[in-house]
């Protein structure tokens, strides 16, 4: 069984109700698994948590070793798929007291405004640092521009040939100007596998590197995905919450939502929200299908964007997604005068008021006509997070089967690329 | 003429189309300066750039001046309104260089999770704090917990009175918890004014506190906020860009669009943004009505989200904010060998890539079916920040009145909090 469960209790629905997806979800999984669907050219994250490269995984932690012995910072420059996971993991994973003696990560090259470079040079101030660029073809433009900007300091800083030894490249295996420029300088290089695409390479070098570098233990990272891709492609529906999230989707779409609420109730887990967003966003939303993907952070939104969800548009549908225990626990004294009126909950622990607060906005939004789903693990850990990713990876392949659309491709995304660049004049444009 | 602006160029209408809206905006416009909608007790927002307590204001700059100097870390306690508008200013004018000598600023009690206070603890280390916290009643559950825990932290590093001389408190001018705590433990207090909601109140003593303490020109915020006034207050449909950018909305319900995506071009708007959804969310979400507000940062989303918005379900409109001039330059230098081919933007001005960013991304998402309205403003500084709060607050109170809907109240809030109290079994739940 999965550590991973879904309540239906607050979602207008259950696992019975889901039923007439049952066929469709399995027809999809079996894409899949055969690669007999559309894009069946990027499904080697299927099996990557059994058949991943040993070798480099061993090259990786040492390179993680390395920088974490060498550098007090640690720049990873990537954009969407290529720096959305390993930062999900990092923010996961970085409770207080779990990690010691990491380097603190920033993450560049993912935006073009000037400030944000500058704001991160300014946070490295004179630590030592290493960088790790992350990019299929090296000429994406907002990470070429932060690589050409971050090279140049670390050339300014230890030389050439230092600069060389803190320049860590995850890049095509073979071709691109990355690649080139690895092989020219003597950059360590890792490899973005050809039949991955970057919303679901989390699991390869691409999310692995910086994982390690934070400190996090890589191997348990994979076992958790092993033992989801498991559930994942061998469970028959009743058993199997990755098809039954797409069936739930597909219910909702049904019923003609318009947004799907994604929901957590902790904010280190607000960067797996983003990683979830480009995940289902850029996989489902073509051809004038999907669902909007939204992301919020309870109890913190419910002061700002609650009322909407209990009281506005009629729709919506939310995913919440929480953990069974905190890695944190406190607890409140009991003060004399009470004036807060805060006393009923002294001495217990306050982790427990959290998860009170998931049941009583689901049944509350619910009562509002906004169904949800609870999808809980059971507490922040390296093997709950590579399972969240590997369920999440396949049931959104499984949704985009079932919806007839190809989850692999994104023909949307070059229409600004070249208006851009035509406004730029950047020569063949 | 304001500083502020909306370029219509790729929204599929423009001034005069939007013109059959111009009647209800003017209509609603006068509601809200003669007081005659409905939550009209709420409006002291609308007068408070030209009638602000000035003693109380000289109070706050002496009170920041005083935590400035004695303290390396100040702690924000507070959730939705009482911290969304403080939040926006400190980031949106904290770019490299510009402000020195403040202390390291920290948002607490706006979530119910326990690592974010211990995060939060163990990020302020052994370093000196004060602390400031904003509540109208001092009840509110996510404030109160974390001012029981920050306030203990105080008594035991400085003493009860030592403590009391860190602590400052921002609250019912007459009575409540926090209220009562000041006037026993001789904490300084600032007003919550009772015609001022929380989502209205950043220019209140809500906001001017922390965004004095951040070293910004809290005058210069209220100056531009007073030009801002005067363009909502007076001017015709033609010239006023909050009754245009109410009518563009209800263009756009009228076109059944669901969700209105509000992207900036910066990460440092990004709290903004955060305002902004408060804002309108809980306005406007009320009854079955309201356009779903969600947020996004461009460049970095468009390799996320951007597949959708240009190609998925056909349910959206975007509204841009962008500055003309960037607050930081920087600049490519030629590359001998060019492998990553940005040679052709060596020498150019890099925030001139994303300012052009902003106009290829209008374009091809107006192209493939999602309008957008682009509004400018100069230059991040504490004056169009004023401009920008003024503007976004008087344009939601009229397209609320357009609506039909309080602008003012709340009413959903309540359903999840009575859940959560009974669930926790607080006394008379």
């Amino acid at each position: 069984m999965p550590d991973i469960s879904i309540e239906y209790k607050y979602s207008g629905t259950d696992v019975s109700g889901l039923h007439k997806w049952k066929d469709a979800a399995d027809e999809a999984r079996k894409k899949l698994i055969h690669k007999t669907g559309e894009g069946s050219e990027y499904l080697g994250w299927v099996d990557i948590p059994v058949d991943y490269d040993r070798d480099e995984f061993d090259r990786i932690k040492k390179a993680a070793k390395k920088i974490r012995e060498e550098s007090d910072a640690f720049v990873l420059i990537g954009v969407g798929g290529s720096y959305l996971g390993a930062r999900a993991a990092v923010e996961f994973l970085a409770f207080p007291g779990r990690i010691k003696d990491a380097p603190d990560i920033y993450f560049a090259g993912n935006a073009l405004s000037t400030d944000s470079i500058a704001r991160t040079l300014q946070a490295i101030g004179d630590r030592d640092f290493s960088v790790n660029v992350v990019s299929k073809s090296g000429t994406t433009m907002e990470p070429a521009i932060a690589f050409r900007i971050f090279k140049a300091e670390l050339e300014k800083r230890y030389g050439k040939e230092g600069a060389a030894d803190r320049i860590y490249v995850t890049t095509d295996a073979k071709k691109g100007a990355l690649k080139t420029m690895a092989v020219e300088n003597g950059y360590e290089a890792f490899t973005v596998p050809d039949n991955i695409g970057g919303r679901y390479s989390v699991l390869s070098s691409v999310g692995m590197l910086p994982i390690a570098v934070s400190g996090a233990d890589i191997d348990a990272i994979m076992e958790g995905a092993e033992r989801m891709r498991q559930v994942c492609v061998e469970n028959p529906f009743e058993t199997n919450p990755a098809l039954q999230y797409a069936a739930f989707r597909h219910e909702m779409m049904e019923e003609k939502k318009q947004v799907e609420v994604f929901c957590i109730y902790n904010s280190s887990v607000g960067s797996f929200s983003g990683w979830w967003r480009q995940l289902y966003g850029e996989s489902e939303g073509k051809g004038g299908k999907g669902l909007f993907p939204a992301c919020v952070t309870y109890s913190t939104d419910l002061h700002s964007i609650g009322q909407f969800i209990q009281d506005g548009k009629r729709n919506m549908f939310e995913t919440m997604l929480y953990a069974e225990n905190s890695n944190i626990e406190m607890h409140l004294e009991v003060d004399e005068k009470d004036l807060d009126g805060l006393n009923y909950l002294a001495g217990r622990p306050l982790s427990q008021v959290n998860r009170i607060a998931v049941k009583g906005t689901a049944q509350a939004h619910a009562d509002g006509g906004t169904p949800n789903i609870l999808i809980s693990y059971p507490k922040k850990s390296e093997h709950t997070l590579g399972q969240l990713f590997y369920f999440f990876e396949f049931s959104c392949g499984v949704s985009c089967y079932m919806l007839g659309v190809n989850p692999f491709d994104q023909p949307g995304v070059e229409f600004y690329k070249n208006n851009i660049f035509k406004l730029l004049e950047r020569p063949g444009y």
